[in-house]
C-alpha cells in the first residue's frame, strides 16, 4: 500500500509505519538530510493557530532542502472569510505547491480537501477530529524511548473527550498486541464510546480510572494532556483543572523505566523543576517534540518523492 | 519600452505582452524556470488579505529559485499602525529586497509607492484601483484559451462598479481590434464612466444587458465575478445577491467552444458539480489560476532580472 | 570573550564590536556574503509586531544563503495564549532552528529565554528594556557617518523614558572616551536615573535641555525618537506631541558635517521633503537602516558560525 495523503492515522499499515520510524532515525543522523526535496514547494494552511505544529512541518521541510509558502491564520486572512469552499481552496493551491499541510477547526474538512487535492495533503489536526502526525511522533517516541511498541502499559490523563493527539493515538496503538491502556480523566471529559469500541473489536485491554498516583507505579508511560480551554466550556474546564497533575510529590512513583509524554504545550499538569527535566530520563516530552521534526521529515520525504 | 514596475494595466505595450506571454509558456514547460532568480529575495507586503494572490506570487519566486520576505497582514501588524507613510516604508523595504509586491486598501498607493522605489514594484491591488497581473493572467488565458486576444465577444458579470479585475482587464482588452465587451450587473452596481470613456476612445464596442441568458449563446467568454461584500453596502449586497449565476440550468446555453472565467474565489455565483468542473473545457477557472502562476513568473524575472 | 547570545548591548566588548563593523563593510561589499549560513535556519519569534526589524533580520539569513520559520505576532496565535511558559516554547524552537530572534512586550524575557536556550538567541527587543541590535546599527552608522564613535556630541531627543534605542545606545557610547550626550524630552519623559548613574560611572559627560533648536548648531548627531503611542499613556501623548520636530526651519541651523539619525518609523517628529531627504547628506536615517541589514548578517554570522 502507497499513501498518497494522510488524514487519519488508521491509515499506516505496519510496513509504512516502520519504514518511516527507519527513515526519522537516518534523518536524524543528518546523513541523508540535505537536499531530498530541493525545489520542491511546502505550502502550510492553517485555518486555527498552532505555531508549534506549523514550525514543525516547516523546519522538517527546509532541512531537507524545500521551501516554503506559509498562511499562519488562513481563517483571518483568506478567501475563506469571503465564503470559498475547502474544495476550491485546494484546487487552486494545488497549483502552487507540491505538499499541503492543513490545519482546521472543522472535524471532516481534511477529508474532504483530500479528495479533490492532485498533490498529497496532511491532517495536521482537524477540530476535535484528528492529527495524525502526532500519534505517529507519538508512537515513535514509544518506540525510542521503550525499544518497543507492544505490551505497554500506558496511561492517557486529562480531557480525553476532546483530546484528539490521545484519540488518534489509541488509533495506533490498536495495531499493536497486547497494549493496555488507562484512561484517566474527570467524570465529565471521558473518552468516547467510538474509541472504546475500537479498541474492544481489536482485543486491546482498557480501563477507566479515577485516581492518577494510584496508577503511576504500574505505567510505562504516562500520556498527559492539557485542558483544552478553547474546546470545552468555561465551567468544564473550572471543574477540571488542577485535578490531575505531576509535580514532586507524584513523580517519584513513576519507574526508572518508564516515561513522561506531553504533546505540549504544557500549562500546569506538569509542575516539575528544570533540572529534573532536563537530567531525569523519564521526562521525555522535549525528545518527543524533537521527534516531531524527524518522522515529519520522513513522511514528507515519504509522500512527495513518491508521488 | 522597458517597465521597471508593474502599476497599472495600461503601462504594457503588445510587445511586452506577448514577451511575458512567450515565457509563461516557457515556465509552464519547466524547461527554463530553475534558478533564474537564484539569491533573489521578493517582499509581499500585502496590506489587505489575499492569500490567493500572495501565495501565487511566492511560489512563481520560489519555483525562480528566489526567496521571500511575507508580510500577511501588513495593515495590523506593521509600523502603518504607528503612522509611516507609504514611501518611508518603501524607501526600508527596498534595501531588504529585489522586488516588492504591494496589495494596499486605498487607491493609488501603488503609484505613490513605485515613485519613490527604487527596486521594481508591483501592484497587486490597490482598494477599487487597478490589479493589473490579474488581467494580465486574464488576457493570457484568453490567449491560450482561445488563440487569440481580438475579434473576441466577452460577457462581464456581476460588480462592475468595485470589481478592479474588470476595469484593469477592459484596458488591456481595449488594445486589441474588434473586441466587443457585454457589461451585465445588477443597476445599482453598473460600469464606471471612466472605463465607457475608455472603450469609445479606443474603439471598442460595448454594450449594457440586464439578461444573462439571453447573451450565453452568443459569447465567447463569459467573465463571472464574486459580490465583493467588503467592498459594497449590505444593501447594495441583498439586492444584488443571486441575481447573475451559472448552474446546470443555463450552463448548457454556452457554445462548445465558450469559455467560462473567474477571477476566484467564487461563492454562489456558479453553482456547477464537481464533475462538470473537472470534465467540462468550458470551465476554465482553475486554468486561469494557473495561468496566473507561469505569468508571475514571467513577469518577475523580466522586471528582476533586466532592471 | 566569545558571545553565545545577544540579549543586552553591555555583552559587547570593543574587540568583538569592531569586528562585526569590519564583517558588515565586507557583507555590504557583497563579496563574502553568498552561501556563509546555507542549511541553517533562523526563527523569528515576535510576540510583538514590528515588520521593519523582523523583515532587516529575516533579509540578513536570506543574504547569507539561510532559510527562515516566521512568526508575525505570535502574542495572538502562538501557545503562549495557551498558557505556556517561554522557557518550554524556546525548548521545542531549539530543535526547528539554529538561531532565534525574539521579540517580546515583557522586559527581561530576553534573558530568561536566553538562559535555556541550546542555540543562539537574539534579542529583537524585550518591552521597555533593550534592543541591542538597533543599539550596534546605530553605533555602526556613526562609525560610518562620522569616521570615529569617540569625541562625539550627541543629541538624544523624544520620549527617553520608554524609548529602548536611546537606552541600548547610551550603554554602547559609555565604552568610549568623550562622547557628550545631551537628552533632550519633555519633562514627563526624561531619560531614566539607571542610565544617568550608568554614564557616571563611565565618566560620559551628559545634561538634560529643553531646547532643540539652541542645541542643534552644536552636535555631531541628533538621534529623533518617535513617541511610542502604545508604550505611554494618552494625556502624556498629548502633552508631548509635536513639542520636539526637525523641519525647514531649524534643519538648516545643523552642521553641514552633522547627521540626524532616527530608527524608524518616523511619523510627524521630521518633517523635511522628499528632495532635502534624498540629497542632503545630513539626513542619515534610510542609511541607518540599510546599515541594520549588513550588521545584522554580520552578527548571525558571528553567532551560528562560531557557537
Amino acid at each position: 500500500m502507497k499513501l498518497k495523503n494522510f488524514v487519519e492515522s488508521q491509515q499506516l499499515d505496519l510496513d509504512t509505519m516502520f519504514y518511516l520510524f527507519k527513515k526519522a532515525d537516518e534523518f536524524r543522523s543528518d546523513k541523508f538530510s540535505r537536499n531530498n526535496l530541493n525545489g520542491k514547494i511546502l505550502a502550510t494552511l492553517f485555518y486555527e493557530p498552532s505555531t508549534r505544529t506549523r514550525l514543525s512541518f516547516e523546519s522538517a521541510m527546509l532541512k531537507l532542502g524545500g521551501s516554503i509558502l506559509s498562511t499562519e491564520n488562513a481563517k483571518e486572512f483568506s478567501s475563506a472569510i469571503k465564503g470559498e469552499t475547502i474544495e476550491d481552496t485546494i484546487r487552486v493551491l494545488e497549483k502552487y505547491a507540491d505538499c499541503i499541510v492543513l490545519r482546521h477547526y472543522e472535524e471532516g474538512i481534511a477529508k474532504k480537501a483530500a479528495k479533490v487535492s492532485s498533490i498529497p495533503l496532511i491532517n495536521a489536526g482537524d477540530g476535535k477530529g484528528q492529527h495524525p502526525t502526532q500519534a505517529l511522533l507519538d508512537l515513535y517516541t514509544i518506540y525510542r524511548e521503550l525499544g518497543k511498541v507492544e505490551s505497554i502499559k500506558i496511561a492517557m490523563v486529562g480531557d480525553l473527550a476532546s483530546g484528539r493527539t490521545v484519540r488518534s493515538l489509541c488509533y495506533l496503538l490498536g495495531k499493536f498486541k497486547n497494549n493496555e491502556i488507562i484512561f484517566i480523566s474527570p467524570e465529565h471529559l471521558k473518552i468516547k464510546e467510538d474509541i472504546k469500541n475500537y479498541l474492544s473489536k481489536h482485543n486491546i485491554s482498557f480501563k477507566e480510572e479515577i485516581n492518577l498516583d494510584k496508577i503511576l507505579p504500574e505505567v510505562d508511560i504516562v500520556y498527559m494532556t492539557r485542558l483544552q480551554k478553547e474546546r470545552i466550556t468555561l465551567s468544564e474546564y473550572e471543574k477540571a483543572k488542577g485535578k490531575y497533575v505531576i509535580n514532586k510529590n507524584n513523580f517519584f512513583l513513576l519507574k526508572k523505566s518508564a516515561r513522561i509524554m506531553h504533546p505540549l504545550p504544557k500549562i500546569d499538569e506538569i509542575q516539575l523543576d528544570l533540572e529534573t527535566e532536563s537530567e531525569d530520563a523519564r521526562v521525555a516530552y522535549f525528545r518527543q517534540a524533537e521527534n516531531g521534526l524527524y518522522i515529519r521529515m520522513a513522511l514528507l520525504d515519504y509522500l512527495i518523492n513518491n508521488k
